[in-house]
């Protein structure tokens, strides 16, 4: 962190690396506090090409929280949801293994028509988000595709035949992210990480090895991180040994990490300058190098996922005062 | 047509050559009659891209209808529909002219699914048409691209940018088949016009300017009706001087055809072998070169379309035992 130019507190751009349902949580959070400021890069490891649609779980999610679209019940997809697409296409014999909603369809029929014809998928969520009245931006962390990939106890997977179509059931061994090496950041994310008034990198509480390890992986975007004129903040996905939603604590176990907030402070080695972690897991803060935050992570209303935010932000600003001091707060 | 190997009188192949509406009432009173030993050549010239899905609206015309589920309001599309996916692409701000209901768009994703993974126009539609309990062969013209496109008082304007988006209000001038010249007929199509046991050709009561000249220009078809071992018969979709639906009658004024029966036989020469004309143009009879059979064609009812095929039927039959005569009875 360098320590000209510091701006106001309260005040600049926030960026937070996200996935899909936890970290939309609290992106939602954020955009209610800082609205046009924030700028999330969004996982895009996840995104396949499924009957010949672009789909892209993570953007959607994010898409959908903050539109206010969001199906709650089910975790993924849009509200007020009809399905008679699906049923359709099961009664043609297609594949029905991944639902896709009558009007979710809209979105990958228009991204993938809109892809077809040039436009990047940068361009294309961004005018998705204008269309939904998102002021914040959602920025897909590349335009060019990387594909996370599972070695498994069923072999090579890719992520949603595991995710969605195994439901998470074969023991992970392996994560890779393939076309990575080659993947270039888009502009808005080197651009947003780069902002002269940045206050703040947020991991939010997505899973680290699928969600956040992806962006991560994309060339550049770590030494943007390291780089960062303002503190990097993790939110531990793990409460109380557990993960909220999703295979994250499974993996952790299956690639011999304990499902802990320091193991996630240590994932994230090199890059932090503050942890956050759950009130349940106050006992752990002896336990991890540099500043930990410590306050209820759980987002259950729109109110928890606000406070979160604010907690976060405000951690983030106190630890920019601290340093101040240019000596690098935690080891990074 | 040969006189040896007759088929037995009721029993034989039936091919009826069809667009969407109209053709798709007479071929599902045909199919009601014999099932399996129908084969529909379909119009494809309607077909376009849209949103990058593969549409083709008169072959699920007549998926639809002998499936029982045609949108008999609308006169498109599936009964029991609902559209969700064309609100929220409106929301999203997609091209919103042309309708696609939601059950409707499994068809339409799934095929260009399957026919960019490298299946034939014709084997996909015999996949759907089996999951629609349809017995009858729903036969595309050709696997090969042909677009009508028509010269009008507003240029060249590919078909359904003419029929739907402009709802055909620019005058016709001239009416063009793109790519047919290096069309083949698809396999199906010229075994069933090839059928040792072939007991009729219809030419469906469907816009003969736009539904059933592009089959004809199908490189092969044309050549393949005048040899047929059975009578080529016309339903005229002329009723007194009227069209029952679609621009037929005013893309005859407007390329300077009266709309009469007369007419009809006229643009057909030397392929008919007989004329199938409504009561209320009994007058016209004499007008007409060759085998006139009267009978009402207007079809409202299951019932209607049921009569309409059975008296075709009838008079190919009858016209099947005087051609045993070896002199054509029509001039073709």
């Amino acid at each position: 962190m360098k320590t000209e130019l510091l701006p106001e507190a309260g005040k600049g751009r926030v960026v937070a690396l996200c996935g899909g349902v936890g970290g939309a949580k609290l992106a939602l959070g954020l955009s209610r506090l800082v609205g046009a400021d924030l700028s999330l890069v969004v996982n895009t490891g996840d995104d396949f090409e499924h009957l010949g649609l672009s789909i892209s779980p993570d953007l959607d999610t994010v898409l959908y929280t903050l539109g206010g679209i969001a199906n709650k019940e089910l975790g993924w997809g849009r509200a007020d949801e009809s399905w008679n697409f699906m049923q359709a296409l099961a009664h043609l014999g297609g594949e029905a293994w991944f639902q896709l909603g009558d009007r979710d369809l809209a979105l990958h029929v228009e991204r993938t028509h809109q892809l077809r014809a040039g436009r990047s998928l940068t361009d294309f969520m961004a005018g998705a988000a204008r269309a939904h009245g998102i002021t914040a931006s959602i920025l897909p962390m590349s335009d060019d595709p990387i594909r996370t990939t599972l070695t498994t106890s069923e072999g090579q997977l890719p992520f949603q035949r595991y995710f969605v179509e195994r439901r998470c059931a074969p023991t992970v061994h392996g994560i890779a992210f393939e076309g990575a090496s080659s993947a270039r950041p888009s502009a808005p994310v080197v651009e947003a990480l780069q902002a002269p008034d940045l206050r703040a990198v947020i991991l939010c509480p997505s899973n680290p090895f699928l969600s956040i390890d992806p962006i991560l992986a994309t060339p550049g975007i770590r030494a943007l991180l390291e780089q960062a004129a303002a503190p990097v903040i993790a939110v531990s996905p793990i409460i109380g040994g557990a993960a909220v939603k999703g295979p994250t604590a499974k993996i952790m176990a299956e690639l011999g990490v304990p499902a802990t907030s320091r193991a996630i402070a240590q994932h994230y080695e090199g890059l932090l300058d503050g942890l956050v972690i759950d009130d349940v897991d106050a006992g752990e803060r002896g336990t991890i190098d540099g500043p930990v935050h410590v306050t209820p992570t759980l987002m259950k209303t729109d109110e928890d996922r606000e406070h979160l935010a604010r907690e976060v932000l405000r951690f983030a600003d106190s630890l920019r005062t601290a340093m101040a001091n240019p000596t690098r707060a935690v080891a990074r």
